[in-house]
């Protein structure tokens, strides 16, 4: 992908010279690892209107920052907010553009001190995340790869899943399972959920043990090349209930309902509707508590958001979850997701795995 | 740790009550978590002068946030900092504080937007954090846990270090270990590098096999109840030549010397002259391009700092990090990590492993 870091650049350049922005400081850092490839914890970089970059970072990153940008790079001891304004100075950058939604006030306003010259700062917020919208090939076959060992390790690890395994016990395997196929690292904190813990859409794996005929719930993800993926699954040790086997119908319809409305034209929230109408035919509306789906690339939630009412047109290149589910407190949960990307007339599933309630 | 709450906002109160505030916006999610035990990923608890206090969170939250916050909840649809407001108005809270480092400057707009009443926004910095900075027993307590899991997970995966095995095999083995161990995670993405890697303070795993006589590097934490650990530790498959030996002596020194700084009275940039003079007397100290250690609790990066000219004063019950080390491009890297919390008269280690060159 690093072929593609000076055109992104061009890209933003274009952007920030429509706002009549003299430049732009990124500071969220997975924006700043698609604009120029650092991937350190610390950096602000600053990119004109005509595409000249500087990446700042402090003494930590001083090797790693000279292998991995593809930028100018300058190491400051001070704290970034307050090196810049020297270097906005030396290039008589007066109208500059800061991430209003990733920049702290406390930040925003270290750097307002420090200024020198008569700058002015003007918040912007999502230009970089806007470039992200729209996944490139490479990007979206780094999607398909971290999805595609996500799927493997449910796939090995579900072999371990048996009376009395606990939530964290399995999901420490699933984690394992993904860093062995590949991963980076798990792309978020692995959901594993059994029973009526299920219920809690967020919830974290605890010492629960698995009894028998209980539902287990895992939503996982690898990051692989800085890339995230994201898929639920759901399964049952023993035999399910007739409620159980009703009720993942019922969510399973409803998420292929959303993936058949999924298309370029469309809205985010047309696709939650499609999923929202499903599970309301069966009253089950209020039992759906967040979003169909997001997107997702070098972060597990970026925009668009498929939800209520959400208005942004899908377009082909977009890579989004579709995630529908329900809670029913003290009973448990079901949800079931995949990772898609929208073609140019409907979308493809990434998540190579199936979608029967999985017996064990 | 429950039981400590209600503890922990009656002081927050009184820190409220003397900077003439009404409430404190609090937005930080290790903050709410320390002050009423809830560990979702989206909150916001507005604290009040009296210490009553009220958690905001989206339905995603519900069950969960009732299951583990020990204050009331409110569970809004609205972005938080806009339901906000209307808890303010309905309580005439007039000056409310809010986190200036943990609110983006987005979402400070935001919530200064959709103010009803006049109500003065104030930033403050640290308030939490200041509670947080000397540690109950029961908090050292879970980052002696925290370490132990770390440390036994170093013990159990380095039989697994032989030649050929890759940095991220190694890391995908501690991270497996941590979680067997009882780790709710690893606290930080765990760090394991190779021969001149080493020389990248904060590189990431990755393919680069082990070789004979290499440098092993490897710093890790778990996170356990919520609390960070952090160590580094060094080991060199086969015999380690004379200049690994001196270097990792030197070194060894220097942290030793760190060690028996750390202790009530002084200062933290004391702590870290220990350290640097140690590695300049061999002429080491420009290789030394990070601090010396940083607090650590429910975050793994706290204050106190034990950087160059830091004047916080070290006091019992704080909990850092001491960890000294030299980075030479091409060659590789040294650094040597325990986490010790401060006693009365001086400090205590509570990382349990030998700091000898492991030879494998």
């Amino acid at each position: 992908m690093t072929s593609e870091y000076p055109e992104r650049r061009r890209r933003l350049a274009e952007e920030i010279a429509s706002r009549k922005l003299d430049a732009l400081v990124v500071s969220a850092l997975p924006n700043i690892r698609y604009l120029c490839g650092f991937t350190g914890s610390n950096g602000l970089l600053l990119v004109r209107r005509d595409g000249w970059s500087l990446l700042l970072t402090d003494p930590r990153y001083e090797i790693q920052a000279a292998q991995e940008a593809d930028c100018l790079v300058k190491i400051t001891r001070k704290p970034l907010t307050r090196a810049l304004p020297g270097e906005l100075a030396r290039r008589r950058l007066r109208r500059v553009g800061f991430e209003a939604g990733r920049l702290s006030y406390a930040e925003y306003q270290s750097l307002r001190m420090a200024l020198r010259a008569p700058v002015r700062l003007e918040p912007v917020a999502g230009v970089v995340e806007s470039l992200r919208l729209l996944k490139s090939d490479a990007e979206i076959e780094a999607i398909r790869r971290s999805m595609a060992i996500a799927a493997a390790a449910f796939q090995q690890s579900m072999r371990a899943a048996r009376e009395g395994i606990r939530e964290c016990e399995l999901a420490a395997e699933l984690d394992y399972q993904m860093r062995l196929l590949g991963a980076e690292k798990p792309a978020f904190e692995s959901i594993v959920l059994f029973g009526e813990n299920a219920a809690l859409p967020h919830g974290k794996p605890g010492t629960r043990a698995l009894g028998p005929g209980e539902l287990i719930l895992v939503d996982i993800g690898a990051q692989h090349d800085g890339y995230a993926s994201d898929m639920t699954r759901m399964a049952v040790l023993g035999t399910p209930s007739n409620r159980v086997k009703r009720l993942y119908q019922i969510v399973l319809d409803a998420q292929s309902a959303a993936l058949e409305r999924l298309r370029p034209g469309i809205t985010g929230g047309m696709v939650d509707a499609a999923a929202r109408q499903a599970l309301g035919r069966h009253g089950l509306a209020e039992y759906f508590v967040h979003s169909t789906g997001h997107g997702i690339g070098l972060e597990v939630h970026e925009i668009p958001r498929l939800g209520k009412g959400d208005r942004t047109r899908i377009r082909p290149g977009m890579v989004v979850t579709v995630e529908p589910g329900i809670y029913i407190e003290d009973w448990g949960g079901i949800r079931i997701e995949d990772t898609a990307v929208v073609t140019s007339n409907g979308c493809q599933v990434l998540t190579p795995a199936g979608k029967e309630l999985l017996g064990l």
